[in-house]
């Protein structure tokens, strides 16, 4: 590898993040060299973006698809194993940025080891934030290591604070889709199907994600990561819904002035601004016509159509480990969904059953967040085998 | 006075823009002082103001208001007398920062006189860089002087280039209302009222620039002031019609994203900004609701039914001291419609009239703007008085 190029590793990199990255750096005016890239299970995806891209090496979390890869691939890079060679991968010496696009828990240890190695990270990963962000951030504020927001609502944020002083904040308002259910009559949500939950209206994303988007706890996690990322208390952060998903966020200042970054829905936007931040380069995406657009509309948040929004909110008021009991419950629920065992209001059900249940601790170490997250899993897989089969 | 706290001298304090700049730091949390406060002939309201705030002094451009003013006054400070008053006033060695509110084409020297004894000037006045953009923005590179908008739109660009470089802006897109007459048929034009002309939707402001929004040539002016201040050519500077005026402009970047400035329409919030820029200091003025106002709407503008917007683009193309023939014209036109001379459609083809006939000056001096604005006047004039009367 020459030292002059920018390197990169990316975490989750077939994924729907990790794959836009990809072709984002594809279309890069800057150069850069790819260190790591990372799958759990979508060993062929890897094989595809190993050869092409020639990154330094991989890395493959499920141990089984691991030997299946190194038995037959043609990459002649650096190969590791399960979740420790994902950790090996993050904590990368030569890694200049890490793009943590994992889904879920699994999330928070690479980005610790990221961050662990002085490595600046773009988090696409909500849920480290939401199980960990203390830890997160005291650690990236120990390492003096930026942390940046990738996901299209903390980018608008973070742009809409670009030279501004963070004292001037009054609040920042996450925009929210609302979904694909946003005007679906409630009497109807318990007999939504899994292909219903999976069409969003305007991003095209993960299974895991757009389920979060359909019971809105998507946006609740996003209001946790706010809150880590800006280091602003849970009532300077709101949530507007705007069906369109053109205005990404806003933030409104002490002299009542509102800033707002826009754009067509089109994760590039955000990945490219987490890559080059704080510079912005050339890039040929799609450009926002709002003549074209004609209408953008704005209603209040429906904590009782949605109560995982309202579950979040009170999650984070609790503190400490409340939050990573929300998202490890809220993931064994979603999976079941996925699976048919659940019905979509069932999910809010069992966050909130867990949330009651589950010992809170008030300063969590990365062990007893583990131990939480595990905890909580098992609780929700128990409720849900007792009482939905 | 104190040398501690800020001097500020307001250039027509008696008008829309001067007085919701009092009222501005009359709720502000930082301490100044006035320097000189100016009017032309609304002296009841600057003895009013005198005697309230106690200014160093006082300039009257009018000498028979002056003289009205000197005989009654209960008023202790300085007062000056005519135009060498006022450019007196606005060269005051104790000033920290001048508010050009002036109207029309008299803001032109006493804004430069400002800019020439080195004091940052919140520039209200936006006939003073269509009339002589390239000598304003010249004296101020040369004495280092910071010219800060006021004007919402323009206040907006500024808000969303803070922070970024102006090499990644792919284009401004500023925001119209499109007046009281946007829904209009065409062939009502001809029989619009006064009274109905100075009937703006959305904001409160003098008669002058309301009769501007009405012809549209008031984003024309914005036009060519974004291309002094931002130092963008015109074919990045975009015009938007967005009828409810909460989204003040946009900046648009090369990486495809854009950023925008909301607000409640009330011009205390850029005028606010312009005081304490970079700074943002706490006020109370009324905030933003998106959820309140639901919607928000975006539309082409149409330049053949609001030709005085062309009319403007057209000017700038030409260069030299076209744009200060648009502006002259343009005040003798509108100054007729006031008096019920000539119907609003007569103003865009007395203005075209002028570009066409009137000589135009590569480099203008400002000696050669002054007799540009001063035979404008008079060829405009004499065609009104030909063919109207």
């Amino acid at each position: 590898m020459s030292s002059s190029n920018r390197i990169l590793t990316i975490l989750g990199s077939t994924g729907s993040i990790g794959i836009q990255t990809l072709q984002v750096l594809e279309s890069s005016t800057e150069k850069y060299e790819l260190g790591f890239i990372t799958a759990n299970s979508k060993i062929d995806k890897l094989e595809e973006q190993a050869l092409k891209l020639n990154p330094y090496g991989v890395a493959i979390s499920d141990e089984k698809y691991y030997h299946e890869f190194k038995n037959k691939t043609k990459f002649k890079g650096k190969i590791l194993c399960g979740e420790e060679g994902v950790l090996e991968a993050a904590a990368f010496e030569k890694n200049d940025l890490v793009v943590s696009a994992l889904v879920g828990f699994s999330g928070v240890q690479p980005t610790l080891s990221a961050i662990n190695s002085s490595t600046t990270v773009a988090l696409a990963n909500k849920e480290t934030l939401v199980s960990a962000g203390s830890l997160i951030m005291n650690a990236a504020k120990e390492k003096k290591v930026p942390i940046i927001a990738v996901d299209s609502e903390h980018s608008a944020v973070l742009q809409c604070l670009i030279g501004e002083s963070l004292d001037s904040v009054e609040k920042i308002i996450l925009t929210a889709s609302g979904g694909p259910f946003w005007t679906t009559p409630e009497e109807e949500f318990e007999s939504l199907s899994v292909e219903q939950a999976l069409e969003h209206p305007n991003w095209a994303m993960g299974n895991k994600i757009t389920i979060d988007s359909a019971t809105m706890i998507n946006k609740g996690f996003e209001v946790i990561e706010a809150h880590w990322l800006f280091g602003l208390p849970i009532n300077q952060i709101e949530v507007l819904i705007h069906p369109q998903s053109i205005i990404h966020s806003l933030v409104q200042f002490v002299d009542g002035s509102v800033k707002a970054q826009l754009g067509m829905p089109d994760m590039r936007i955000p990945i490219a601004y987490s890559l080059s931040y704080p510079k912005r380069l050339n890039y040929s995406f799609p450009r926002l016509d709002l003549s074209d657009i004609g209408i953008l509309t704005f209603e209040m948040p429906d904590y009782f159509r949605f109560p995982c929004l309202k579950l979040a909110y009170d999650a984070i008021d609790k503190g400490g480990s409340a939050t990573a009991v929300l998202n490890a419950a809220n993931e064994i629920a979603v999976h079941a969904f996925l699976s048919n065992k659940i019905s979509l209001p069932e999910i809010a059900h069992l966050i909130g059953n867990a949330l009651d249940k589950i010992n809170n601790i008030g300063q969590p170490t990365l062990n007893e967040i583990v131990e939480t997250d595990k905890e909580t899993r098992l609780f929700v897989t128990n409720l849900i085998n007792e009482n939905y089969k």
